[in-house]
């Protein structure tokens, strides 16, 4: 049998650095524990652009559909801000989503305890939180049309169009309850049922699938500004969050600045099963491509080094493994090993990226 | 000349409770300070629906178009959850917001010194916080059409439209730099362009109504998921905050929550100016009706105490006595005043609705 096979597409900004560390990850996995994986590496975001004109190849987009799973840096940097809306760094990543149809987007918030006194909020509201947002990720108003900019009478209008589909909204819930049964099983759904006909949609479709098929799941309804509220209150309310793409890129973004650990925090964008059982699966760090420490050696690899983690559980079967490599990422913060974005009031041992590389291996 | 008029509709829940309050002190400027109003009542929300059917009479809506200023408690509760959407509470409010065209909602967000311990955030972080959030109000995905649930093929789909056209987006902006001139001269507008072709427009028509006419007003730009990060992080980094209907529902709750003083926040909505020279305008605090507090005496009622400080300053011109009132309250929370909602680890006087309205009368 052949080796499971990788794209890596390292992105822009600090995506190439960090996806360094993962790779030797990779390496590890593959002298020490005879995991072995197919690699290859192609360009997403700005780079490609810069290359061939366009932020996602044909013929990359063609490998992401062969692979296992992708691994992704970040894209986008100041460079591509006056690009046309078409070629930017970001619908190269949106059109890998669409077309692998990779509807369920997992986006963990954990609080690590040595990183706790980093949030804003006081230490016992986030020490211990670990919640997952699971957010729609093909469709609602990132995909809907009519979309675009019109001449109306003598003056322009934008527009956009939310619209999910029942079977949009069925399958997304799905997997948020497969999810809460593996955790604590609670699900919360949030929408704006209040003054948006989509979201009576989306609330009534959540409902009748829990009532069906996972009666034994605690299912709660919010509307998604008092989502943003109570995530903000006590987080820890909450287990699993599911809600559609506009109001998970939100309200996961304000999850991860909770914990404190933006720069410690991974995803997994899970589609249909393919013909060998294995979901399509891209795997990306929550932050962003930070164009302005971009190529110091300065990035932390964490939230990477933890999307390849959540690419041996998902995508590999490899439970285990994933907590291996998860254990020892807390280990070497609990050692205070510290890249500069974690370099705080109580100290620790300052690290570039390639040392915490060297830590996390070390604790391999 | 005839006093200037008000139309208060207390609405539901804790609406009635926290409004009579306001009204004593309503009573109080026209006995101690010679400021009179002609006050007339009416009803919004469930309480219209349980006695005309509908969430807001053609008669409340004509009344409502011809006083100097409208005041509003809340609308909402469990009992109305079953109603169609068409006739929910909410949508009483929506039409307000709508036919008055009160498309410039203003959301201060502030922290209360006497209470900076209340929030889920560090003090450091929230203690003296003052930004004002800029809603628009009356156009989005809110009111844009097409709207509705629809079949499709052999399932449903929910549908809504974010639209914007350029002079919707043109006065909202001007409404956020004239309010940043008063302030700490910075605007930060959000919204999504990385993704959204409204948000391109938006992102557009706001930059250009800075350069011709407010270049001397600081502007920056944000995309809206990032705001919400940022709100978390570091809010004092921003004075005025500029954004859309829908957005704006979620960071302005999101910025009230971070002040711990979620029942003290105001909220003013106003529109274009009238005949007399004051804008179209409606008052209203933050909070929601909490039904599960109505009836109790529970409730505080200073959120609603400091819109008719809004109301003041905004639509009658009184920025002075405005202060007066906004300087009460602040004395009675020094001095350790409580509703139920701030009975906190450190103590302070457990007070009921009416007792904190004495207070603040008091303090007046
Ligand atoms: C880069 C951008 C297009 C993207 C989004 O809006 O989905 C990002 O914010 C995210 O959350 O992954
Ligand atoms: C009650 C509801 C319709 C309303 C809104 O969504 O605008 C409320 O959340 C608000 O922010 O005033």
């Amino acid at each position: 049998m052949s080796n499971p096979s990788l794209l890596i597409l390292p992105g822009d900004g600090i995506g190439p650095e960090v996806m360094a560390e993962v790779r030797r990850i990779i390496g590890w996995y593959g002298d020490k524990r005879g995991i072995h994986f197919d690699v290859t590496e192609d360009l997403v975001g700005g780079i490609a652009y810069d290359t061939h004109g366009t932020p996602l190849h044909d013929d990359t987009m063609a490998k992401a559909q062969e692979v296992d799973a992708v691994l992704l840096g970040a894209v986008g940097g100041p460079k591509y801000d006056a690009l046309d809306f078409s070629v930017k760094p970001e619908r190269g990543l949106l059109r890998l989503r669409k077309e692998m149809d990779l509807f369920s987007n997992l986006r963990p918030a954990q609080c690590f305890d040595a990183l706790a006194d980093f949030s804003s909020l006081k230490k016992d509201i986030v020490a211990g939180l670990d919640i997952m947002i699971v957010r729609e990720l093909t469709s609602g108003v990132y995909f809907g049309e009519p979309r675009g900019i019109f001449k109306e009478g003598n003056e322009r209008v934008g527009i956009n169009t939310q619209r999910y589909t029942e079977s949009e909204i069925d399958r997304v819930a799905r997997s948020a309850f497969e999810l809460a049964r593996k955790r604590n099983n609670k699900v919360c759904s949030m929408e704006k049922a209040n003054v948006m006909e989509s979201g009576i949609l989306w609330r009534e479709v959540v409902q009748k699938v829990h009532d069906e098929d996972y009666p034994d799941v605690e299912l709660s309804h919010m509307y998604a500004d008092a989502g943003a509220m109570q995530l903000t209150r006590w987080p820890k309310q909450f287990d699993v969050i599911v809600t559609d793409n506009l109001f998970g890129d939100l309200l996961s973004d304000l999850a991860a600045m909770l914990t404190g650990s933006l720069g410690m925090l991974p995803s997994a964008s899970l589609g249909a099963p393919m013909a060998n059982g294995r979901p399509k699966a891209l795997y990306e760090p929550v932050h962003g491509s930070a164009p302005d420490i971009a190529g110091q050696g300065k990035a932390n690899p964490i939230a990477c080094i933890l999307s390849f983690a959540m690419a041996l559980r998902y995508s590999f079967d490899q439970g285990d493994e994933a907590a291996r490599l998860e254990t020892a990422v807390e280990k070497v913060l609990a050692d205070g090993a510290r890249t500069a974005d974690l370099m705080g009031a109580e100290g620790g041992t300052p690290m570039s990226t390639a040392e915490m590389g060297d830590a996390v291996l070390a604790a391999l």
